[in-house]
């Protein structure tokens, strides 16, 4: 089953190794992963998603706990919540498809961030499926490049 | 100075264990840091962002092409290029300030995208000093919890 855990973290040199060896020291894939500053600049938030089995992720949350330098694990399967990530496109769309390009942005209410004599440059953001939809509907018209932040996640009020 | 680095990795166990222990390794702090799947599952790309001396960050960058899993380096301070993150955040306003929050979040472009009976979580995107100044505006307003994505970024064209 797929998990979204947020961890809060002292910002401090190290956290990112030992927090992500934890995962491959079990043979365990992070699909995804995001680390940024909070209101704090001492204590950064991270963000990974991971899926596999209930029992090696219980243990990894175990031992997330244990790090000296996580202060909280959130794994957000216990809470409902907000989960977004956003990707960035470029696309080099031949002539007679340019209108598809500015349908399909505007469908997903994307944003066209940059354009070139022959590239635009799109900004999507939701949740997963969202983008791998956008992502899929684009590729025929063609990608020139794609990056993806991971996903965040925010507990929703009251849960 | 500020340099966003991306990076096409093997999606192996272990690639982030390495690449961020290139940065620990020395010392060197890492602002922000995402990592996300590309069209060929068999591929991630990174984003990083740090900053420091620039004799420090040459040698990072060798490093990080000497690795077995690291498939392409770009110093984005080398190219001309759009640079984007995204904020999600849950605002608690008092009720005479809740015409504010919308205020702000129509002139950042954000979205609303969760609301309860106290809280509003919406969503903003943009390179870091418009997410910086989104953040600050809020805050008086009453930050509640506020999750970033690190930065993402793509080469313009010709470039």
């Amino acid at each position: 089953m797929r998990h979204t855990i947020s961890l809060l973290v002292e910002n401090k040199f190290g956290v990112l190794s030992r927090v992500s060896g934890l995962f491959s020291g079990r043979g365990y894939n992070i699909e995804s992963l995001s680390v940024g500053e909070t209101m704090d600049p001492a204590i950064s938030q991270m963000t990974i998603v991971t899926s596999g089995d209930e029992r090696i992720i219980e243990q990894i949350n175990k031992q997330l706990n244990k790090l000296i330098d996580v202060i909280k694990v959130t794994d957000m399967i216990e809470h409902d919540h907000v989960e977004r990530e956003m990707v960035l496109m470029k696309v080099a769309p031949k002539a007679d498809r340019k209108s598809e390009v500015f349908e399909l942005t505007n469908i997903f209410r994307g944003k066209i961030i940059d354009s070139s004599e022959k590239t635009y440059t799109i900004e999507v953001t939701g949740d997963e499926k969202k983008i791998q939809a956008f992502v899929n509907l684009m590729r025929p018209i063609g990608i020139k490049e794609l990056v993806r932040t991971g996903a965040v996640a925010i507990a929703r009020e009251g849960t």
